[in-house]
């Protein structure tokens, strides 16, 4: 889609996550609130989204809705999903808005293995990339760092990694307004082990390529994801999804050990009490709902997955993001970045096949 | 090594490390001062090591010297190490009293993979297990998790994992007192993902064999790992280790927000001047020389591999770990679990064949 105006739309998968409607809604409301170009394409029940809607009055003049009444399943397997919601649920009708250029992205909260099947069947892989990539933002002790991928593929050969050095900076530009943001290939410690091929080869490749728009490091450590020392952070979708889970993890451990710790005796809950406008800024830094959304990249367009169980709050962090990925071009910036590799092209594919679609099974989707 | 009476015999690689033997033998009289009925073989250059034991009366009668002036450096490759260091290091000959029968268990702060591939190459792989694995001791919101493989083996077949799930459950038998400890296979959220088939297949051979000493519990996520939800948490090298590198990284970058806030203005400065015991106690629990020491396993004898950066405090819990290890048979409850799931057998193989360590190519130990 070519943006003419400065309006953004984004289509929205009203009926994704745990609450469906309930934080989806007042969520965009949110996200209309501090941005006024905003526009969105609500696909979902009807009967359900009017009532909310119409709480909403700054959503009233930027909202058109498209209504369908099958939903996916939080717990749906992917081929189940495709099998049962395609072309009909909100999920794929979110995507497909996209897809016939109603809309400039997608966001869902519904759940990820589905929506990343239906993204892959309706948007088809892009010229030049052959697996999707999520990626991630991550918060790090300087700023926020872009990780890829957290889980869209399992296992990875070295031009997959490169795909997602790839995707990875043109998302880092996009997103940080950084010229050359700096990429490393995530690896261990030891380099002498079987196993390490693809990504040893990759980073040669990269290091030779030298391509423009990104400036390749070289292996970086599981630590280094939460020191921000690095922009882009390239994996295969296993390691890079417990890498994420386990940060996650351990979050909550440390605030669990930090609470025993603070009210402990008299005096420890006494210093936390007057230390609390500190506690707040901690909490509020490290608040998952302030950093929402993985991006699935790679693929005719763009979807953002929010979290499933995010309320409203998150879910604008979703729809901001989003936002963020379209007024900054992403789009472009990838198909410029994927050209310039020699991986795509900038033009539109000019033999189409429209039956392809119909053709595809579904498991080449999974 | 049979034990005959309460003595416990620890062999240290006196040249491992970021400091060699200025933080080893401090580290080994903390030690001993909480365990009076260790005794050390100390290996490595006695121009080095006499005078700074001589500073440590409490060593004087529970250690022997083995000389070598060759030491591995920390950044040697492993297949280099073995080239130089074979037979003549203080790595491998620290490694060598165990297979000896000179020491129970040896703790080295050497290279990872050097020390990896020396204790396969001097121990041999135990009978019934393909690939050695490095367990961790992970601190979690409840209490202490055994976390394996951290990064002997990159990639891991279904055999592997149901490998390291029964060297993980006798490792959590010896260090927690448990009869059952709990086993989960980590996993990503998505299971209809091609690539996680040798999980799903070894989640299912678990579930059939129901070992005795074990309770299988499924998948887990990354999630689970520091919330202490099971005992041990099985996964292959390479994600492993990306989990507890990036959990470290978290914790780091924590540390590193908790400063700023506390230090914000002079209200939260006051806050945290007060609350100063429990930040105290925080620091405590997670300071990493806390716990200290990746465990080796699968190998005819056991190496405990302690950070290379640790100080003496650092080095101490590794050998504390070294010897709680050994009063509690790790050794036995391997060999004794190997036996109950038919992997092995509790006799000594009845075919030695001597002249395999010479036979055997160095490539076959990386």
């Amino acid at each position: 889609m070519t943006r003419t105006d400065n309006t953004v739309t984004i289509s929205v998968d009203v009926m994704g996550g745990d609450n469906g409607a309930i934080d989806v809604i007042p969520g965009l409301a949110i996200s209309r609130q501090r941005h006024p170009e905003l526009a969105f394409v609500l696909v979902g029940d009807e009967t359900v989204i009017t009532p909310i809607l119409a709480k909403y009055p700054n959503l009233k003049d930027c909202t058109s809705i498209v209504h369908t009444d099958v939903a996916i399943a939080m717990d749906a397997k992917p081929s189940q999903a495709l099998r049962q919601g395609r072309r009909t649920s909100s999920m794929w009708k979110a995507i497909e808005q996209v897809k016939i250029g109603d809309a400039d992205i997608c966001v869902s909260a519904g759940n990820t293995g589905a929506l990343m099947a239906m993204s892959k069947f309706c948007l088809k892989m892009q010229k030049g990339i052959e697996r999707p990539g999520i990626a991630a933002i991550w918060p790090t002790a300087r700023n926020e760092s872009v990780v890829l991928d957290v889980g869209a593929t399992v296992g990875a050969d070295a031009d997959m990694l490169v795909d997602f050095a790839l995707l990875g900076s043109a998302m880092a530009r996009a997103l940080f307004g950084l010229e050359r943001p700096t990429i490393g290939l995530l690896n261990v410690g030891v380099e002498e082990v079987k196993g390490l091929e693809p990504i040893r080869e990759a980073g040669q490749r990269l290091k030779d390529a030298a391509y423009e728009g990104m400036d390749y490091i070289g292996f970086v450590e599981g630590t280094d994801i939460g020191s921000g020392n690095v922009d882009v952070i390239v994996t295969e979708g296993f390691s890079g999804n417990i890498a994420l889970k386990t940060a996650e993890g351990t979050a909550k451990q440390i605030g669990s050990y930090l609470r025993d710790a603070m009210t402990a005796t008299l005096r420890t809950k006494l210093g936390a009490l007057l230390a609390r406008p500190g506690f707040n800024a901690l909490r509020m830094k490290m608040d998952p709902r302030r950093v929402n959304g993985g991006v699935f990249l790679g693929m005719n367009g763009t979807v953002v997955k929010s979290h499933g169980g995010a309320d409203a709050l998150g879910f604008a962090a979703a729809v901001d993001l989003a936002r963020t990925m379209v007024i900054n071009e992403l789009g472009e910036k990838i198909a410029a970045q994927l050209a310039q590799a020699g991986r795509g092209s900038v033009e539109t594919d000019p033999t189409p096949s429209p039956s392809v679609e119909e053709d595809t099974p579904i498991s080449e989707a999974l």
